[in-house]
């Protein structure tokens, strides 16, 4: 299948290219770039040189469309949703990496990120996440790949929420990025000399854009809202998230009760990964892998249920989880591309 | 005066010499080591070639109590309490960086590290954390320095425990630690080939031995038993520590009245910064510093508060800490040694 | 194809585990390891939960080949060589990855490693680098796949030997090595704390082991002795080696000439990317992947010819060597299993 | 004594600072940033926060002579001339940390910089590395702190070229850095998720701007012209210079006498180590410090001298070496401020 990558000058447009390349279902028709247009993709990658030929152009949907029959946006929210729009209006199915199409209202979207672009399309797209919308999304001909961090949330917190078996007026999240999460950013923060042997919060008291979203689909999944504390932190490292969830259990629950609930949710998941009693995710174990290992601890002093994670954000934060959904749209293995081990060390 | 160092070949050793040497009252008469005895202090250490010519020597205290005015203990918990019992018989000071004197009781101790070897010190032990304890560390002849991760979480939650503003029965705590903090042990997860660009969790579910010093030191803070809900993380850093911690307010509380608290508590303090609003703390700007710096947000939509601290492990969580401790004791100016800028970047 | 991999718990062996387990003609069908023996695979490497269900064993000789068609051995020095003879007496082929059969001779072996345990295989060894010595190994049953640094070296140096363009009399070497290169050691100085943001040369003087690998596979590409100063210095990162050569020309060159020097010599190869004019090599276009990048610069003021050279030590300096070899014995595509993108960023 | 620093918004001016608050006998006057103008120093640097209660202001020559008795420029090159043209006129001594007077030459820095915007200077201006030109330091009004590359490259090397050890036609040199070498630019190749786990080679083939410094030095030293093959790489570290040099010596020369070499030139020195046989610089034992650690190897296979060299680019390669200069001209103790131990781990 040919596909197209629109934006792929970013870490996420690499990352997918990286995925698609060792794709046995895929061929990669265009990759385009507004500001690098002309230049030959393995100079914007070097890390590309002797893996493909071809050469960044400016994207055009209507052309894409002829060349391509699925197209990938990679684009920064806000210029997503035109671009998305056209290419949708040419024909093809679309997976938006933005946070364009996360959000299922133009009201929510526009407090948090301005006004809207194509609102008329928010009704028909489907948020990415496979292990909780699978079968929507094989539908689906415009697909919301969802953000790192609710990734890194919904998949150990969605569970119990579905069950009933957690309070939902209080979730208190405390995550950790790497910082290819903030994508190729010229700020100083990001520079090695600001960063290296560096740790901080950022965006503390609700203010982080992934809260709407976790909030949503998190209360898709309990019937009811949820409110979450959502404190993130910037880590020394190029890639990953790991997160921790405090919840109150409703009753009585043990690690091994939480454990098996997780072990329940996602008994025949491929990407996935309950982790064994006791062992702790790590980024080091996903790295560049799709995995999400999760785990469930209950604190013994205190009855509250600790919920772990660890992904890698470029993969099924991002490209990875993009391509899954395509797996998905085009009845492809849905494991497809996707199996690579971790690169570990 | 005249110190002597016991335990000096492992990094909280390393670092109290680091400071004693720029201390302008301190002279340093002994180090002792039992595994590098007779080594001269800088093969131990090549970053201190040329600045100290001291030779490690095994540790007998009565010899060390007629060469030195006051002992630091930098030794292993359990393998301390022994020491500092013929030390204190010696008839000299003590400030003990180990765990062994830091919980007032020796069934509780007993509960998380073992036997005690020395219960009948514990009485006299003060707590040496300076902001919560300065006048009883004035007066005190042995000081249990504060582990890490409790200066850390004390530092901005004893203020709101103080005044009863916050809920006890739950406190939600998430802290990063760099890996110094685990000494120089030689185990595989310590590697840098397993740690760079990792994180990972560890001794979740209530297990770490820092529990019950937060709870006690908190208890006593807010006249009532408190309850931590603690996870502490590994970073990929070679210092530091970040904490987050969310409560729940008792009454309505703004995050300019949060930070109030934490500027009134901390009026006066030397090493305490309370950061203006919308800061928050990183390591980078306390690497290599005896500051602690602290942060307060409410949460605008689960009401939420959430603290934020960071330190250097190894002076403020460690050798700083009992540098000040000292200071204290001697009626030195209390920051004498510690005044020193921040290693940035 | 049934291969095993003996000595399976260290770096290398997780190594070539991640490349097989993508090989679309490869079968893992035994992995061994002493000390790990009758532990899941997965135990010993996490990263790997959920992609294979095999468990470690002690190794066989005679029951392995029986299982596998093929065997690589990740043992360490001097424990590999009576492996290997065991296997090759079981009669299936061995690509080993230690030092044991790189050099040609008994005697040098002994001088640098100690008595050689099973020398009669030394004269059907072949160097495993499959652009020196392509056909030889095709048709070999016992492969020595070559050590990093030598890679690193050999790779960028050889056409200029080859072709006699440069003095034999001395190479100025200068290679910095990510710590993977030293295995999963316990040693204090691989520790994170000891590691991060620290850099240091090591086994300087013509010491280190690697030395007569080079000189000997440089010796036979020249068809005359070379000699080598060769400094290695440990980086902060987990993989890779970036080198420098400085070497004196014999005519006049120009960096035109010596890049040109290079793209004759690796005209098709696919794993040797000869940079553009100007660009230098750098360990994250390698990253992950079977590539070495070279480049050539002749120093203006000096005409010196400057030699530089990346790979990532794991996979061209170790498992991807390896398994490139084995698709050369097996038949296979050459770049079978090992054309996948470096993970950038 | 009240000193200005001009040009204190980068790591430079941050680093004189550091240095600065510590020094016993300095008062820091004014500090001036033209972009920061009117912003409290903290703001800038809040690692500086509680330490100091200055204002960064724009620069103004002559009032900063009225408040100051010495200024420090730390400044970016062209940019610095002008300034310290202006502060010479208005009568204090001045410090420059930039290129603008490293070289004797007009004509030299024309080549390789730019127009020179103030020759009339070049020929008052000393070299400030203390350990080559003490006594006309000490003398000096406008003094030009030494490029951070030259530094570690001229203190192991110069003490050969005196004595007329090695030949003078070729020495290898192969240098690596720390990313705050290349000050706090915001540049794509200095983000963390481009530099961690990474190392690259630039400006290869003598057209690195510190070649000429390095030579013309080096002349100086040997009495004759020198040339020098410099490849320069950037590591995945924040501060730090290793560096290798590879000479051919004159006659017969072992290791230790290469060593002794060292020692003869450095005995007394403070901030210079000869370390003992067999040891190798590293950056972690002089993080921090104004310390340069040298060491001496020959090799055994080749006869070439092995220099090598460690110091942090940020204190005996700019700050430290300016202070204690400013110690020099100013009659302290040349190493008030400056013994501070390195910050290990």
């Amino acid at each position: 299948m040919r596909v197209a990558v629109v934006g792929a000058s970013g870490y996420t447009g690499l990352e997918l290219l990286r995925i698609l390349l060792r794709h046995p279902e895929v061929e990669i028709a265009a990759v385009t770039s507004e500001r690098q247009a002309g230049k030959p993709l393995a100079d914007a990658f070097p890390s590309l040189r002797g893996l493909v030929d071809l050469e960044l152009e400016a994207a055009d949907a209507a052309a894409l469309a002829k060349r391509a029959e699925l197209a990938f946006a990679a684009l920064p929210h806000a210029a997503s949703a035109p671009m998305v729009r056209e290419l949708r209006r040419a024909g093809i199915p679309v997976i938006d990496l933005s946070a364009d199409f996360r959000l299922r209202s133009a009201e929510l979207y526009a407090e948090w990120y301005g006004p809207h672009a194509a609102p008329e399309l928010l009704g028909g797209a489907v948020y990415g996440l496979p292990e909780l919308h699978r079968e929507a999304i094989r539908r689906a001909q415009l697909v919301a790949a969802p953000g790192c961090y609710p990734t890194s949330v919904l998949l150990p917190l969605a569970p119990f929420l579905r069950r009933g078996l957690v309070e939902t007026d209080a979730v208190w999240i405390d995550a950790k990025s790497g910082v290819s999460g903030a994508g190729r950013k010229l700020e100083q923060g990001y520079l090695f000399a600001e960063l290296d042997e560096n740790c901080r919060a950022y965006k503390v008291g609700g203010v982080h854009r992934h809260v709407p979203e976790i909030e949503e689909q998190a209360g898709l999944a309990a019937g009811a809202p949820v409110r979450v504390s959502f404190v993130p932190y910037l880590l020394p490292t190029i890639r990953g998230i790991v997160a921790t969830l405090q919840l109150r259990p409703r009753g009585r629950l043990t690690s091994e009760d939480a454990r098996q609930v997780l072990l329940d949710a996602y008994r025949g998941e491929r990407f996935v990964r309950v982790l064994p009693p006791g062992e702790t995710p790590s980024l080091a174990s996903v790295r560049g892998s799709n995995f999400c290992d999760v785990a469930a601890f209950v604190d013994a002093r205190t009855g509250s249920l600790v919920l772990l994670s660890a992904l890698d954000n470029l993969v099924k934060g991002a490209g990875g989880q993009g391509v899954q959904c395509m797996n998905l749209i085009c009845g492809f293995d849905e494991a497809a591309g996707l199996r690579e081990a971790p690169l570990v060390p």
